[in-house]
């Protein structure tokens, strides 16, 4: 039974975590895995980051190079924490000093990235991961433990398709590549249930497309609107009370990481802005008209923000409402579960 | 000396307020007023908001031609605590039953509340007033104490450049007019200031500019994300975290009350409306161009959202650093004091 034993290697969950770049999401999920005693390691570029975080006691180094053989040698998990301008950097390194390891990402794009890997040929230990815990704050100084409680972590699983699954015809050597890889997908899945995060799998595209929609077009039109306020001078900037600020906040957002995520996410970004473009200019439209109505546009947003806290809950914190599916990894017709999952934006369960 | 008398008047500050709607604005109102030991009363025209008041001691009405004799007869300064929409209703009422008395409102529009208390006659003792400290819910039984603290609360002065101010030369009979439109001005920044709002000053139409974009634009922009994010379906709402989240806040408004403000201030509005719209594509120009490079809109919005922190603090409640300019009402170029306190956005300060 193909299923069973891979199981009974997914229960092995004493290996450890490496992760590779120590800002906000990096480090506090280093936070995390710690405080839950499990053993997590990691490097970072910054030599100040590094002295920072060994001063708390963390095992963390500026040796790329020393690290991944260390990940190599005891088969850890690589979580690789950086942005996506900083990822050829890592996956080069991977390929030279890991030729092992099973790795996975936390940036906010995700067919990207998978082109990138499969560019260095890693595809085959890529488990693709979008931990959704972003602040408009970066770097070690603001790490902090439970920044992922009740948070969503994307984890993606186009390989499981492109390597047919443990339940596909193959030979024993693909059968074990496979395996490997369905290994590393429960060691992600697993280490954010670990920290808290509710997981919510789909394919890179549908990844994609969603973000764009739900955090990338957040970003563009936060800074079209700072900009239209600040265009008001003093006076306007005086009067600025919350619609303002939380509708400016993600604005606040170093603007490299805003390009790094837009500019990555371009085709499903601009799908997203063509749509919001049009229902403003709808608006405009609907105002200067002889009814200068703005029903419509009011009504479907709220329609579409009483659906939103409705699953989301209305504040931060709430409880949410998402669907919960059980699936077992590389069971007969698990891929159908995942399908099934994402299509109704579930979170899975794949239990102990 | 003119001014001298006009002071001497204002120190009266015993006579009543008199609150004529009793929802988010006009309840909390009245919280905090009577919480301030001071004299107050109201009219609601829902007879359950004002049983609910009744029930927690709150001196209301449900009939509103008595509530204004009595207005009429002790001298109260009466707030139209309604939305656009029914402050017609009210101003005959006024014009009816109160012949004398000053009276403000509290909505986002002043430029058309302007005429149309112009057209009602009204305008020697009309204030113009818009407390900025609305949520997305409505009604008495989210009204609280002390929803106006650090606040911006703007009162007009355009009739007192109309009236001419008790500086001009004019007749008696007018002098009397312009003192006592003025002794109301006085009176509605007082209450602004008893229930621990910040007060800005400035005319109706500068008003109505800053607000278009720093409270109308956003609830559209809100709006639009709104359907965008929506139209992702499941998957996407699942997905939406913070940005999502507050970026949509001010979606959740009754559709009612986000016409009754932007289609009251369309000129203004669809002015921001078209540069936001401009941003956008030019973003979107951007994203498909070759460099496919977001940073002119990524560098400028983060710019000019840290200029609104820097004047309004990071967070809600954050230290404001408004500049606060000190003007002596009725005393010769104080109308000069107000234009450039409003210029540099200055909150006012008329001492006791």
């Amino acid at each position: 039974m193909t299923e069973n034993l891979a199981f009974k290697t997914f229960a092995d969950n004493s290996r450890p975590v490496c992760i590779l770049g120590l800002g906000l999401i990096g480090g506090s999920l280093m936070r995390d895995i710690a405080a839950a005693g499990r053993s997590v390691y990691g490097w970072n570029r910054s030599t100040k980051t590094v002295e920072a975080a060994q001063a708390e006691g963390f095992d963390v180094s500026a040796d790329l190079t020393e690290t991944l053989r260390r990940a190599e040698s005891d088969d850890a998990l690589v979580v690789l924490g950086v942005p996506v301008p900083a990822l050829g950097f890592l996956l080069e390194a991977i390929a030279q000093h890991a030729p092992s390891v099973c790795f996975t990402d936390v940036t906010s794009v995700k067919a990207e990235v998978h082109d990138l890997v499969d560019q260095y040929g890693l595809t085959e230990r890529f488990i693709g991961g979008h931990p959704m815990a972003g602040t408009a704050d970066s770097g070690w100084a603001v790490t902090t433990e439970g920044l992922f409680t009740g948070a969503v972590w994307v984890v993606t699983y186009d390989n499981a398709m492109e390597l047919g699954g443990p339940e596909g015809d193959k030979s024993p050597e693909r059968a074990a590549v496979a395996r490997r890889w369905l290994e590393g997908w429960v060691r992600v899945v697993k280490m954010a249930q670990l920290v808290g995060a509710d997981v919510v799998a789909c394919r890179a595209k549908k990844h994609d497309s969603a973000v764009a929609r739900i955090s990338h077009l957040p970003h563009i039109l936060a800074e079209a609107l700072a900009i239209a306020g600040d265009n008001g001078g003093p006076l306007a900037l005086s009067l600025a009370a919350s619609s303002f600020r939380d509708g400016t906040r993600v604005a606040g957002t170093a603007p490299d990481l805003v390009r790094a995520m837009c500019e990555n996410n371009r085709e499903a970004l601009v799908e997203a802005l063509d749509e919001s473009i049009a229902l403003l200019m709808k608006a405009r439209r609907d105002l200067v008209s002889d009814e200068h109505d703005l029903k419509a546009l009011a009504k479907e947003g709220f329609a579409a923000r009483s659906r939103f806290e409705a699953r989301a809950g209305r504040t931060k914190g709430d409880h949410t409402n998402r669907p919960i599916i059980r699936v077992n990894p590389g069971a007969p017709g698990w891929i159908n579960q995942l399908r099934s999952a994402a299509s109704m934006g579930a979170q899975i369960n794949i239990g102990e």
